[in-house]
């Protein structure tokens, strides 16, 4: 494999041309989609007009006259078509973080409705060790506000599956790893915690707009997502939840099934009376009012996704995975790389790492480059393809950047510099 | 009083000056602001500079090279100045709704800690029937979460005080009613909240911006507040949390204490553990990754209220709402308004409200007019006076059209038109 041949690629790619559709700066490699998505030009008007007409001109009333009012809904709609959900069975609020305590909170009370004789002591909620963080945080505080004596039991990520028992609870996993990249099986996990009596919680952070996902086809319960990663909504950009039709019909006469409850939940806000009865819908996953500016870029940013097709996407997403480890092996062999993600791409979401004894400081030596994705502590450099944007030749580039990087022992003079990044 | 001289009024007003940092439609007298506050013109730039700059070219590097990672602190501080809070004792997430969950639970968290000997079972949260419904239905979902017999007692505005006993756990309020723009003294019903052995949760949405607080003077234990009203973030800004120093420091080895556990609210974030460990202040009362647009164009907003001075702002508000409370009162003598906000303007808001047998075709009658307020059920008309951008000519222009529509009873005419309208 040559650059050039990288490069032939780039001319018979079919979803080339949407690369255009994004504000790129010059001179930079950009293997971060999965921290945070690029800037879709349309985003740019869009906000604009939000900004200067809907809000600045419009003022109140463009809660009806712009639609405000519908937005979480209707961006809600277009990402189900990327998730394998209904329309009616997503919407847009809060965060991921957030919004998974509103899932889990009703996964585990429809656990504990259930008579008490099928349940056996069903205190288990059953995730893996290196779930992320923040999904293993929410789950803790849950436990502890809800006082019950549930418990969490953290697994490896390839033991879930056995792991599953008649005391689980709740199956609470992210589809693709943060760190890694690795992807469970929706349907085979969810088929078997069925079996087993429980309920499957999905994070799709990284997963939505770069994997295709069937929440339906496989039976899945809840589901969170983030919209700010492959999604293309902008820093801190509103998430998404998804809650199974069967679930909403369980919970209708169950007021605090969703225990956020706030005044978008209710089946009638501007009615302003003092007692809580949510919307019989998804709307009762809404609680406060949402910000208009960020919920108008998330929807540019999914329609990036939409006009491309997930399924074109996921074909891309591979070449580009595979082509990546293929050149990396190939330049970087004997200079202290193990591919931390795995090798078979069915198995794997849209980023490749691997793993090094000083990754941090190589990580830093290739930003300096302008190769830009990121270091997972503790010894990962991590790089994500967000098929959207990223080209045969950028991985190319950012193969041969690590090459010299560490060929040259280029990350030995990194100086050691704070980095947050964010996943 | 002549429009001649509410124009002369406003030739005389030192923040007349202010008006022109705001994009206003022209034709259009806005006394929405309570609802959504205006758009000050440094928001457009600003937010197309963090969308083209900073997301689009800065990609993933801006969470440190623009400082997105402070923003919820450095716009929590400036808003600090605006209602008597340590800078380190405010920061900005979430909704209003989410925050007064987080601290609604940090209060009942405290109060169960203590001695039960003291407690004689203090498990009511006591409030007022006319309080935002959001509210209430928070603290509802809360009593039904925790599931330890909590329970919500509302009486009317002004026999709180009286309601407050060794029962009472927390004293939850909002300083500036909703509807009537009606304002209870913070210092007496804490101080009377604090004898008795209850704790206050103030929801500051209608009174930051407009009405100076000072919650440390008051020894006030928790406060939220929202940032689209007066304080001009835009729609669905984010809101902002207030939790006082001693609090934060009582907390401090109880993980839990703010249930909504969430990666950015612990010590270490980007250390990626899997046991969630709190930050040992504010930021524990951040959960998942904020919108940095959103909370950029809410620090532009403060700062046009931060730059006319809340004591000024408040000298100003007086001033229209007394005027406007006269000029209607003169004008529309006999046509079936009756004044439902209190005339002492030491007791009330920034907002005047009369009630009328149609308000609802009132109001509609009002907005074609251009004079856009809001109709509150059953049968409130409201007018919020934001003073950064409200002139005495709006005010005088604003009773004309009202009595205009009353007199020549317009608001037959008005057809019923379906309006959704966001506080």
């Amino acid at each position: 494999m040559t650059r050039d041949e990288c490069i032939a690629l780039d001319a018979r790619d079919p979803l080339a041309a949407h690369r255009d559709k994004f504000s790129l700066p010059e001179g930079i490699v950009y293997l971060d989609g999965n921290s945070l998505g690029a800037l879709p030009r349309a985003a740019i008007e869009r906000v604009a007009r939000v900004v200067e007409h809907e809000w600045g001109a419009g003022l109140i009333r463009s809660w009806n006259a712009a639609r405000w009012i519908d937005l979480p809904r209707r961006v809600g709609a277009k990402i189900a078509h990327l998730i394998g959900a209904q329309t009616h069975e997503v919407m847009c609020a809060d965060s991921t973080s957030i919004n998974l305590f509103k899932v889990l909170s009703t996964a585990l009370r429809l656990q504990g409705s259930r008579p008490q004789a099928s349940l056996r002591e069903r205190k288990v909620i059953l995730s893996e060790k290196t779930n992320f963080p923040t999904d293993l945080y929410v789950a803790q505080g849950i436990v502890d506000v809800l006082g019950q004596g549930h418990e969490i039991r953290l697994v490896e990520f390839d033991q879930v599956a056995d792991a599953i028992d008649d005391r689980t609870a709740v199956v609470m996993l992210t589809h693709v790893n943060f760190r890694t990249g690795a992807m469970h099986s929706m349907q085979e996990l969810t088929s078997r915690a069925h079996s087993a009596g429980a309920l499957t919680v999905w994070d799709l952070s990284h997963s939505a707009g770069a994997v295709p996902v069937d929440l339906n086809g496989a039976a899945a319960d809840f589901a969170v997502g983030c919209g700010y990663k492959y999604l293309n909504g902008g820093p801190g950009a509103p998430a998404f939840v998804f809650v199974a039709s069967r679930h909403l019909a369980a919970i209708a006469d169950d007021t605090y099934a969703q225990p956020l409850a706030g005044w978008l939940g209710h089946h009638a806000p501007f009615e302003f009376v003092a007692e809580y009865r949510p919307a019989m819908s998804i709307d009762r996953y809404a609680v406060g009012t949402p910000s208009i500016v960020a919920l108008s870029a998330l929807e540019v940013g999914v329609d990036t996704v939409l006009s491309a097709g997930i399924d074109a996407l996921r074909v891309k997403s591979i070449a580009l995975t595979d082509l990546f480890i293929e050149v990396v092996e190939q330049r970087c062999a004997a200079l202290g790389l193990s591919l931390a993600s795995p090798r078979n791409s069915s198995l794997r979401g849209s980023q490749v790492c691997f793993s090094h004894p000083h990754a941090y400081a190589v990580m830093q030596a290739l930003i300096q480059r302008g190769v830009i994705g990121d270091f997972r502590a503790p010894d990962i450099v991590r790089f994500g393809f967000a098929p959207l944007y990223v080209s045969y030749e950028d991985v190319w580039d950012a193969a041969e950047a690590l090459h010299q990087v560490l060929a040259e022992r280029e990350w030995q003079r990194t100086e050691f510099q704070t980095r947050e990044a964010v996943t």
